[in-house]
């Protein structure tokens, strides 16, 4: 595992509730002594935040989905090095709001880039580092989209490239992500996030306890 | 060549003289009608000058070259369907400074990334488009370093991260530029550029000629 047993990754569609988890699950490691960070993707550090603002930015120029993937696995590279890495080795936990699945599911499943060419790219940007744990947050894609577009409603905030997408492109998404727990059924858990925020909390932190 | 006989690109270590031929060339062309967009790489449009400033600053985070290379190919799908393809398809000339074979020879020969990887991510990005004509202006390192640091004191412009290389890195890049030349004798033609910037114009339009 590459010393990836310490790093955990949050995964779904928008409004599946991963940052609001993601704080549940670095509380309850801090309160049992370990150092947590809480991290994102595309981004987490200053060189990756700027890629981010490239790639979620709604722009006049045309970016294609190769460019997209390309954008999303340098910027992971960056913050690969610079936080995660050095983290794990200093002994602490990370916990990254989206990773790789995300590219397999947004990049691959949404905009139909193949999917051995997402690998190849992987395999060279993680050079061996895998998530110990990968929570996914799954739930309607209809639920989610309301779920998130009330946050933006009360925070203002302008909408993204990925917000900006259908129904059919984040439905094609979540099955993506169904497809990839199928496979992967060691590392990732799949949680209902349409339930209550404490029936989500306590299926995370059953799924945490098993890791440790 | 998928309409890519008219996008000639220009290679070469720093202080080859290749923007001073880029314009030689592009009024070349214009005396005889024809439109010509003169760009570069990495950069070329708005957004991918924005990762052209990422990837050439020195930052106090760590770039590997895997995620210097997905940046380059980045930018260059950006750049190829944003400003190359439309000019092209226009019936525009469109003269290139640096484009893939840069990146086999920085990213390849200069940085020891894989030179199959390079191909993969190059067959997706350029989707068929190869130069009709690259002119690989080729010198000494030491000239071709002793131009550039003589252009650069003149002008005050700081250092990038590859100017800071040594020469050893820019051995290996010159190598790898002239085994790219060897192996793709119809498309490269090799340039002394050690020669006088006369004799320079001279073997570069006659390999303009010859595209015709």
């Amino acid at each position: 595992m590459s010393g990836g047993a310490r790093f955990i990754t949050l995964e779904g569609i928008e409004g599946a509730g991963k940052s609001t988890l993601a704080a549940t699950l670095a509380t309850a490691l801090e309160v049992r002594g370990q150092i947590v960070r809480t991290t994102r993707e595309p981004g987490g550090t200053a060189l990756a935040e700027r890629i981010r603002d490239l790639v979620l930015q709604r722009d006049a120029e045309t970016v294609a989905p190769e460019a997209e993937t390309l954008l999303m696995f340098a910027a992971r590279r960056i913050h690969l090095d610079n936080l995660v890495r050095p983290a794990l080795a200093r002994g602490e936990w990370v916990i990254c709001d989206r990773f790789t699945d995300a590219t397999r599911a947004y990049q691959g499943g949404g905009r139909g880039i193949d999917a051995a060419w997402i690998e190849t790219l992987a395999t060279a940007v993680q050079a061996g580092l895998e998530p110990g744990l990968t929570l996914l947050l799954d739930l309607p894609v209809e639920l989610g989209l309301a779920r998130a577009a009330r946050r933006r409603g009360a925070s203002g905030a302008r909408i993204d490239r990925f917000e900006a997408e259908t129904v059919a492109f984040f439905t094609r998404v979540r099955a993506r992500y169904l497809e990839i727990a199928r496979a992967a059924p060691q590392r990732v858990c799949v949680i209902d996030a349409s339930a209550t925020p404490e029936t989500v909390q306590r299926a995370a932190l059953a799924a945490l306890e098993r890791l440790r």
